[in-house]
């Protein structure tokens, strides 16, 4: 983790961590809320920009899942990161008052489409085969309120995997251009799939039970990863570069124009009614 | 209806009217069709954007509904429109390869917001309006799949009337700032309202109880805005110019650049299996 003292302050800055188990329960609820929130942003960037109209809507509805997820996991985070005075913050507080350092959200899903089909679904596939055995593992949360969001949202992105899935194998088997394309997709993406692996220092403070360590994620997610991107007659790529530092505030520059769009309405009328 | 000769020829291109009840049926589907996916587009244009993460998912779930009517309407419109070799148009074809001047849909539904929520709200309200209306006297259409398609759409449309009532009575009664900013937003949208409510050969052209005569609208849906408006303590604006075309094809600056946004995948690959 990075000390507070690095971060710079703001509104919606959390207080230097303190220690105690609600701490750190509600960092770890912030991480994985922040992967879905800021992955629902750019999946609601495909609404009706999609090369079909029913893949705007399948796209959207998984955002909207995502949106769900996240909601739920910034709602509870802030029960546990409560305000100075101890009022809880609110899941608005959360996503619209903190400056890009205290995001804690994986590069991955930061990363800009810029209307390349291929690249969105790549991510979708890892993110999505992630997030199910995550959140697979969560349901045996000893924590209940993660063992309740997990339960319902394991289905949702056992959905969204399959659907990131059949494009693979439709896109990766399919003309020699897509198969091309969506070989390029996955080579961009790659450089940013091991630090959803990435063990820390917030994992093992938690009491075992709690929460998932990230490396036991690897073989499973691999496992179906590669096969389904050799079913696709395609190569898993092998990058010589590895991205890593979302967990800990450390963002791309997509991500700044990302939260400036997220947080411009919020911020230009900081406690106004709407 | 513009002379066909008048519009570029495109791929998506509909053939000259040939002055068949068929042709005329899936002209008026294709405009309500088109009103819906460009407004889709907008709403989507929201997801994770709006000043509330409650509000993102209204928003995003109101963009669905109307994503759903546009597909609905647009499947109808290419069996009435079918390629000059009696093959149906399909959704895609008519959302991704027709060009500007062959898109009909009013001009409201095409204006960006800009980030402006109360002139995203201010459209919604005058819209949802007009849609509530129209669906709910289009159930009793002689025509059986528009009559199937508005029965499903008027439960949809009233809640997002519902929606936007709430939120202008909540900013136009608020604080002075955002009645001033709700009042700015119902003057930038009203001078495109009119067009809402103009009559047309096409619609004097379709057998007496297909269509609905959008002069008949005007009545209830200002009866219905005005009382919400002032119940805001805002004014209904008067409008010194008012805009018209979208129906034969005329549209804004702005709506260019939404459909290069939304067409540009699909068109870098016509033809192609995504």
């Amino acid at each position: 983790m990075t000390p507070a003292s690095e971060l710079s302050p703001s509104p919606g800055a959390l207080a230097p961590p303190r220690g105690d188990k609600s701490q750190a329960i509600g960092t770890y609820a912030l991480r994985l809320g922040d992967d879905a929130l800021v992955l629902a942003q750019r999946m609601g960037e495909w609404v009706a920009s999609a090369p079909q109209l029913e893949e705007d809507v399948a796209l959207a509805n998984i955002g909207l899942d995502l949106l769900g997820q996240a909601r739920s996991l910034l709602t509870y985070a802030g029960t546990q990161l409560p305000h100075p005075d101890g009022s809880p913050r609110t899941e608005d507080d959360l996503a619209y008052l903190r400056d890009e350092r205290d995001w804690t959200n994986v590069q991955l899903v930061e990363l800009a489409d810029d209307g390349d089909f291929g690249a969105c679904i790549a991510r979708l596939l890892v993110f999505s085969t992630w997030q199910h055995e995550l959140y697979a593992a969560l349901t045996s949360s000893t924590d209940d309120t993660l063992a309740a969001v997990a339960a319902k949202a394991v289905k949702e992105v056992a959905y969204h995997r399959d659907h990131a899935t059949q494009w693979v194998l439709r896109l990766g088997d399919g003309t020699d251009e897509s198969h091309r394309r969506m070989q390029d997709a996955l080579d961009t993406r790659w450089p940013h799939v091991d630090e959803l692996f990435e063990t820390d220092d917030l994992v093992r403070e938690l009491d075992a039970g709690v929460a998932v360590d990230p490396a036991t994620l690897r073989e499973p997610v691999l496992a179906y990863v590669t096969a389904v991107i050799e079913q696709a007659t395609l190569d898993v790529p092998e990058p010589a570069v590895r991205h890593t530092g979302g967990r800990r505030g450390v963002h791309t520059e997509q991500f700044g124009y990302l939260l400036a769009e997220m947080q411009r309405l919020a911020r230009s009328h900081v406690g106004a009614t709407w």
